[in-house]
């Protein structure tokens, strides 16, 4: 049995997946804030998933932990895990400590992006887009996450695409995640609410002049995402998820009346048919705790290579 | 023997590399024009190559093509090769009966990638990208070229980085081709000339209005396509060639400057130090010649594996 965890800044996912790669159970629980909480909140979710699903804790192979942070290729040291209030952490080791099985440990868009891909059942090349507080993707080519040179793989967020456009708490101009991630979007809005993003879509459909600008922004944001993933790592699908796909076709038609405009103008752009290639991961989907625990996984079949 | 030829728009590059990988012989032709001259260029490069080198004919293994225009993965179908005034050529079979070797046939651009890589002594994740009549790159990780699900991988020319930017010959407005590629700023600097690229650098030098804007604007674009290479793909180094690269430091300090400039403005971007990244392929290096002998002796293997 491999555990995959998907901790996130609120609530932690976690699921047990068996040998035919069937998730077996699932479980929702609080995440604690710092670094030992973090720990404690990982302990415990094996502890849950184990009671809910019968599942005796000697069959518990791998777990994997899927955590809004940087995440050093190849180790388990989480840095800038912000929302967690985890600014360094050793996770691979505090966790196999406490549960006494491999651990594997990453950045949880990646995580994602394997586990969309499972869901999926694709083959070749796809991308996972998570539109959430931030914007960044997830790369699989022929089942392998991209993982790159030095951990800034899928990190589209930050590509200017607007030299005029709205300034980025990056510093730039016209970064993607200023048009289309719901940090950025609240934060200009700058009205109350609890779901600020839904708050602007049902302004703009009343006819807010402010709404139908940012609701613009987040097509275009997300288009043009999609049109770097397309045309940079030519994958076949572009799977969106994060906290602003709950939205629904309401996301999503936007992104694709966006693309449409620029097809008209490009038979070239036309020719890549974008439309169709973009998808919602279904609300509820377990693809980042799945991703984790096939991030697990390989972590255990690594460390039985390395110590025999 | 492996021999790796790179058919230009006017003149063919062919190499001979021995088993060690360094290459002991080199020419250089003219490229015949249509399909029938461009099979004939193919197989005159090898005679003259064979004749330059005292290499006999039954020495060489595998040929290489790289070559301006479409190529079907996996097969040896050119499409579109616009500038050698081909529509549609079975390269691969074309090329094999005249020759009898097992022929590898990629777009010149990935081939120049591949070529560039082995020459950089990378390891990793490294772009080529090259700014000619129009932009484009390859992507290789770990010695790979990043193929992609539909031949798109690397068309980073056609991803608009300004929504007001200058219309690109592919419809869409603000295509980092539409700044940098030497087709487009040649047709807006609409002057008479034979280098106009290198005119509006010395015009820019004497203080040209219109030819401050086009170099800014060349900088602007290889600048964004570096950063969209290093945020998707991640790779280490931006391995710069092609036509314009025949300014230099002229070019490349223009790039540097506008990273710098990101940089200042955006701590995200100055931890990525992408002016230390950015690199000039040498003049009259062989990287795209060689990466053809590179492909050519891949499908000598797969050939190989296929037919035992």
């Amino acid at each position: 049995m491999r555990v995959g965890l998907d901790v996130g800044g609120t609530k932690t996912d976690a699921v047990a997946v068996d040998a035919a790669g069937d998730v077996v159970a699932r479980v929702r629980l609080a995440t604690g804030y710092g670094p030992d909480e973090v720990v404690r909140t990982v302990a415990a979710a094996v502890d849950e998933l184990c009671a809910s699903g019968s599942i005796p804790r000697s069959a518990i192979r791998s777990v994997g932990i899927g955590i809004p942070g940087q995440v050093e290729p190849g180790s388990g040291l989480v840095a800038h895990a912000v929302n967690l209030g985890v600014d360094r952490l050793d996770l691979r080791a505090a966790a196999g400590d406490r549960l006494g099985v491999p651990i594997g440990v990453e950045n949880d868009v990646k995580a994602a992006a394997l586990g969309a891909y499972t869901l999926h059942g694709a083959d070749g090349a796809m991308a996972y887009l998570n539109v959430g507080t931030g914007v960044a993707a997830g790369i699989v080519t022929d089942g392998l996450l991209l993982r790159g040179a030095r951990g800034t793989a899928g990190e589209v967020g930050h590509i200017s695409v607007d030299p005029h456009g709205p300034v980025c708490r990056c510093g730039q101009r016209g970064c993607i995640e200023a048009f289309a991630g719901g940090g950025a979007v609240t934060e200009r809005w700058a009205r109350p609410g609890a779901l600020p993003v839904r708050d602007v879509f049902d302004a703009a459909d009343a006819g807010d002049p402010q709404a139908l600008r940012l609701r613009a922004g987040i097509a275009l944001g997300i288009a043009s995402a999609v049109r770097v993933l397309v045309l940079t790592a030519d994958v076949d699908a572009v799977v969106l998820g994060g906290g602003l796909t709950a939205l629904g076709d309401r996301l999503i038609d936007g992104v694709r009346a966006e693309l449409a405009t620029s097809a008209e103008a490009s038979p070239f752009l036309r020719s890549l048919r974008l439309g169709e290639r973009v998808q919602l991961l279904p609300s509820g989907s377990p693809a980042a705790a799945l991703g984790a625990a096939l991030i697990g996984a390989a972590a255990e079949t690594e460390e039985a290579l390395t110590h025999g």
